[in-house]
């Protein structure tokens, strides 16, 4: 879907990388004038200069005093990000000079960007589909390399061709009862009702693999929450220690992200789990008892994932935890709930719901990790399946789902042909909703734009 | 000077903007491998392109697993700003992204770059001399237009040529000395010694010049702190609303440069003035007794510019204003001693050390501000001055003239000639120094760049 927008002719600008003190500052200019405004302030001519070349010269102000040496980049319609004529200038990273710039490009005739402007325009002239244009921003945010795949994947078109096949077939399916409709005089029936019902329970199989896989896509995204808890004599610090160790780095780049809870995070293929609260837990010396039983609840109402740590060797303590562990299954029977008998130097081992390992002499940690890392992904593969991340794509796919639901029971009963296609045209419009394929509503495009930053 | 290190023929990378979430990141590489290295992870073929082209497509890892969509700028040997071979990769502003990236080019052979290090390159490899290499980092850092207008000024070459202009007068009476020299035996003087002596006179006065302008511009690089002291009642709440009043907006955007002082920053004629501890100030009970003298006295001693505010209707405040005056000029000297009386409603006046204005009605306010800049600027004009701004710059500057003066003295006593040749000499090594056109030192060097931003 192509739509001019009011907006779609003027020239937008915005910084595109942080307002601080850097090497180098981008300053991005879109839109039917961007060379014309940027070529007055510049100590070159770059009216006639190729797409895709740098010039390097002097940009001036209003009254023609150099603002700083730049290398401007220019983009030609229909060979930019925008899909519209565009201009990179490369500043010095001053945010003085960054705002100087800016100042002068709005004099110009430039209009500060909105927040994902850029992208919008990208969507709006046919350079990325909907979806493509969302993944965008994922890969921005992307902080593991699994999310950094979905977000990848996404945004080259992986999940636009699956529903552009999908859509394909409802398409066919559509085309044939319609062409029913048209002879209806003649009581014929070109589609195959049984074949057609197969067909239709093969779409809606696919769909809702892909309706399944956003658990998984979204708990990637924002990180799996998990919690130890247990007796302090349980070794939690230990345990912690021997998953952390060897991730420090990691952990230390991630650093900065803010989040509301004290958490430290754990990279297990590529997948990063967020652990609730540790910092209260390693300084602890909180028991299960009183403040402790408050403390570990409140991490385990936050987490996805708890592992009820216990010293395997202590008959007592062990009894305790397993009887734990089946009270949280009952009130949490969405969470999954491990036992992690530790201390058991000897016997490593691990079957669905328990682990046991030896957190001092390092043995069974990678049966811990494999056990986080294979509960997370469940029968999903990175390589092959498509992974939803995205709830706006979540919601459309259960619509789909339902439509076609309708139309196989519709099917059953034996309804009558025109009301199958709307049933399957109601299933279409679900799917090409998520690329944008058919009209979107100008509220969600702004709902899902807002939230970019600016300059993108 | 060119010389050529050790380092200077391997690669170098670094990220060249913030390591955070934003639209766009940029990496730099530099060195004779740049494209060779960059041309291995990129989906197209960059090794024949164009110098100052720009190609879209995927960066890949060892792997060939796509790490994102990127623009990539090639630079060819002599065309870059380091002078070497360079690319530029504009990727996804992900903080992953840009770790793959460099970890990517690190495998195929690239060295993360030290802080300053491309522009060191460039100074090496003759796009920049010293003074303009230092001039970049200033560029970076400038926050208020006059020290913007000052590194601009100096990386654009204004000082150097300057001081070419000096080294080319000296190397000509060096010569015309030497000469004398080399025909000593037959006692000639080809320098005529008043000439001479007021030639060297002009030399010695454009130094000092030179010398004498960095008092502005390091109170311009750093602001230049001012406090306004006074009785509760004499009216700096009031003072301070109409001085920041109008420049509410610039104030807001500098703020988050970190110094240990609490101060409000007012911009007059592009000068930053940083008002000292006025959170103190604006929110105070304080008397001039007790903790009211401590405070002020603390703000005055870490300020260039003192404003002793009264209210000037009241004698005796008035009388007790003037006495502080009188005894604050003799205890700090150095330091600019200002009356301002308020409440003048109807008698808004200025001489060399008073001011009377009245904050209420926002009479005067405009008499103080150009006070202020007058103060800072002397009778330094920013259009055509050079305004030395770097103390490594004023050291030499000073010795320049040190060994000037002694070559002048020696004149007057009539030294021989080889003597003052060496003087002659000797300042020319000095103005040398600053642009590097003479052997630099090492560490000079290195204590130089390690104060720039990686990537810079």
């Amino acid at each position: 879907m192509k739509f001019s927008s009011p907006q779609a002719t003027d020239t937008i600008c915005a910084l595109a990388t942080p307002n601080v003190i850097s090497a180098i500052a981008v300053i991005r200019v879109s839109g039917s004038s961007s060379i014309e405004i940027c070529n007055s302030f510049f100590s070159k001519n770059i009216l006639e200069s190729k797409s895709h070349t740098l010039h390097f010269g002097r940009f001036v102000n209003e009254r023609k005093e150099v603002i700083d040496e730049v290398l401007v980049s220019v983009f030609e319609t229909g060979k930019s990000f925008t899909g519209e004529e565009s201009v990179e200038i490369s500043s010095h990273g001053s945010p003085f000079i960054q705002q100087e710039i800016l100042r002068v490009l709005i004099l110009g005739g430039c209009r500060m960007a909105n927040p994902g402007e850029f992208t919008q325009r990208a969507f709006m002239n046919g350079k990325l589909d909907l979806s493509q244009a969302e993944a965008v921003a994922d890969l921005i945010l992307a902080q593991s390399k699994q999310a950094h795949r979905i977000a990848l994947s996404q945004l080259r078109g992986g999940f636009s061709e699956k529903l552009s096949n999908l859509r394909g077939q409802l398409i066919h399916f559509a085309s044939l009862i319609e062409l029913e409709l048209d002879f209806a005089e003649e009581d014929v029936e070109f589609a195959d009702r049984t074949e057609l019902k197969n067909k239709l329970n093969e779409v809606i199989q696919i769909t809702q693999r892909l309706a399944d896989s956003f658990a998984l896509g979204n708990a990637i995204k924002n990180g799996i929450p998990v919690a130890i808890v247990g007796e302090p004599n349980a070794g939690k610090s230990t345990l912690l220690n021997q998953l952390l160790g060897e991730d420090r780095a990691i952990v230390s780049n991630i650093a900065g992200t803010t989040r509301d809870v004290i958490e430290e995070t754990l990279n297990i293929d590529g997948i990063l789990f967020r652990l609730i609260d540790t910092a209260g837990i390693r300084e602890t010396q909180e028991t299960i008892e009183a403040l402790g039983i408050e403390r570990s609840m409140q991490k385990i109402a936050l987490s996805q994932i708890v592992l009820v740590l216990t010293d395997g060797q202590d008959k007592l303590q062990l009894e305790k935890a397993k009887k734990w562990v089946e009270s949280l299954k009952i009130q949490y029977p969405e969470k999954t709930i491990l036992l992690v008998q530790n201390k058991m130097d000897d016997s490593v081992s691990e079957d669905s719901e328990t682990i046991c390992l030896s957190a001092k002499y390092g043995k069974g940690i990678d049966v811990l990790k494999t056990k986080l890392s294979t509960i997370v992904k469940g029968d999903f593969d990175f390589e092959n399946d498509i992974i939803v991340s995205n709830v706006r794509h979540q919601e459309a796919l259960l619509k789909t789902i339902e439509a076609l639901q309708k139309a196989l029971s519709g099917m059953e009963i034996g309804i009558a042909a025109d009301f199958l296609a709307m049933d399957i045209r109601a299933a279409m419009r679900y799917l090409g909703n998520i690329t944008g394929e058919i009209e979107v509503d100008r509220d969600i495009l702004g709902n899902i734009f807002q939230h970019f930053c600016i300059g993108k």
